[in-house]
């Protein structure tokens, strides 16, 4: 059966045998919203590239895709966010102590499925205080306006690449991996998170709102400080120019967001984030290479890295 | 070592070691407010009860006082209280979002100690689920005019007894206890942990201030739905009587807590309640005496479980 539908027979049946209402009608609703199962994916492929079969690496994967979802389900009421995959978010549909309450009870039905391995629940627990850490840089930063890239480039590691890096180390301990492989998906995970968020930034602002399904330039409408305002701003501030400052001291609804992603080109932030990207998918396939496994099983893996790094969606 | 300082030391060490700032300094801050230390004691006597040594489940004692502490956390951002332990709660001190936040973190650190164990780890999440479920019911409570005294004693079942009985069984899993042992003394925690809540609501009404350090009858002013308040709402319906309904109508600076207390006493809830308690203590003396260690080793919990039945604070 492809990873896919494993996946989501898994996810089905987890969410049928669930009790009925309270705190457990949250969980269900959110697990049941139509999503990409990228983490949980990456979970089966680390434990076939390693020998594993992925039918032994299930529960792992739904328990990941649990804790992402409870993550999602904490840091909506944080950003006192509306929508979540187009619906109303648990706190807006239920109420904030109810996504609270909720929230906690997933990521212990998360830990249901990760604890039956102590190295697992061990691997997975390091990454988890990661994400969190990384939603407080995310909160942290909301306050300050000097956040530089460096800064930026540990928050969305911490936040988003680290879990993938952790579904595939899961993956691969399942399999049996050994410590340097282990090591090595792992870093091979960071690389294709970080190209994969920074390519996230880059459709927000030149992407064809056609594929992505989000209107252009929605983050810098925002003024939300991703790696392409903050390294615009910097670079603005060396040539000794201000036209993304002064967007940004307007209004939202006033902001020309032609003009910003226009500016941001031409002081070359589009390409450079390319170039990064580039570089992030360049080392993700060199530390494949590394792995001593038939090319035959990574396929599936570096297929999925360059997919990434060039998606227009 | 007496098992007070044993944890002390430990506490203090785990707190040394976090990470300064951040979402670890609210887990510090409430590690260090005194507390009792009943749950990881718990852990450690009933360890040593099966015949094995309270260093090895120190761990294990502090992953369920930080279990333990993040349920406080939580619980006090949904009930918007001011004060914990007789200092500023955490999302007071910090804010919603850092509580929410460190609380998730905190959950994290215990699955670390939690985890080295996959039947341990598993004990753990189950009756962790059934403290969240506990809270769930508390708060549909509060939304409720018609909880009854069945309901009400499930409630504090989940949300404060069970947890008794997960220290007791993680201790036993430690020391290698039967499954038959393992289900004893989880059951003999959920009798002395209801005797203790239902002591808890008593002495509120009938406790001595010097003793119990609180204000006598603070929660029959707010119209707290313990059972005290619960059973005797239905005792006097029964009778026909509207007393203490009359107080409840009345706005709570002007309840006649003295009047309330009188009434509860006069119909005789004063005495259910304690002869609850009492069969409470009667039956985990009896499962007690069903457990195959020498009288010696039983010394310690036995003793606990009177000086709860007739706490005066």
């Amino acid at each position: 059966m492809l990873h896919r539908n494993l996946i989501d027979k898994h996810i089905t049946t987890w969410v049928d045998e669930l009790p009925k209402g309270g705190l457990y009608a949250p969980m269900a609703y959110l697990m049941g919203l139509p999503a990409k199962r990228v983490r949980p994916a990456l979970v089966l492929m680390a434990c076939e590239l390693f020998g594993g079969r992925a039918d032994d690496a299930l529960d792992e994967a739904l328990g990941i895709e649990l804790f992402h979802n409870f993550t999602l389900m904490h840091d909506d009421i944080m950003d006192a966010a509306p929508l979540r995959r187009g619906q109303p978010t648990v706190h807006e549909k239920w109420n904030v102590n109810t996504a609270i309450l909720s929230g906690d009870a997933m990521l212990v039905k998360a830990y249901q499925l990760m604890g039956k391995r102590p190295e697992v629940s061990a691997l997975f627990s390091s990454y988890a205080l990661n994400v969190c850490e990384g939603q407080q840089l995310d909160m942290d930063f909301e306050q300050r306006d000097d956040v530089n890239a460096t800064e930026y480039m540990a928050m969305i590691r911490l936040k988003t690449a680290v879990l993938l890096a952790c579904s595939l180390r899961v993956g691969a301990a399942i399999a049996g991996a050994s410590q340097e492989d282990s090591d090595r998906i792992g870093a091979f995970g960071e690389h294709i998170g970080l190209a994969f968020q920074l390519r996230d930034d880059l459709l927000d602002a030149f992407g064809d709102p056609a594929k992505t399904g989000k209107q252009q330039g929605g983050d810098l409408r925002a003024g939300k400080k991703t790696f392409l305002l903050i390294r615009g701003l910097e670079r603005e501030r060396q040539e000794g120019n201000t036209t993304l400052l002064d967007e940004l001291r307007k209004e939202k609804g006033d902001r020309n967001v032609e003009r910003m992603s226009t500016t941001i080109e031409a002081l070359g932030v589009r390409d450079e984030m390319q170039a990064t990207i580039f570089d992030h998918h360049q080392n993700a396939i060199n530390i494949m290479k590394l792995i001593a496994v038939s090319e035959e099983r990574k396929k599936g893996l570096s297929a999925l890295a360059t997919s990434w790094m060039d998606r227009a969606f």
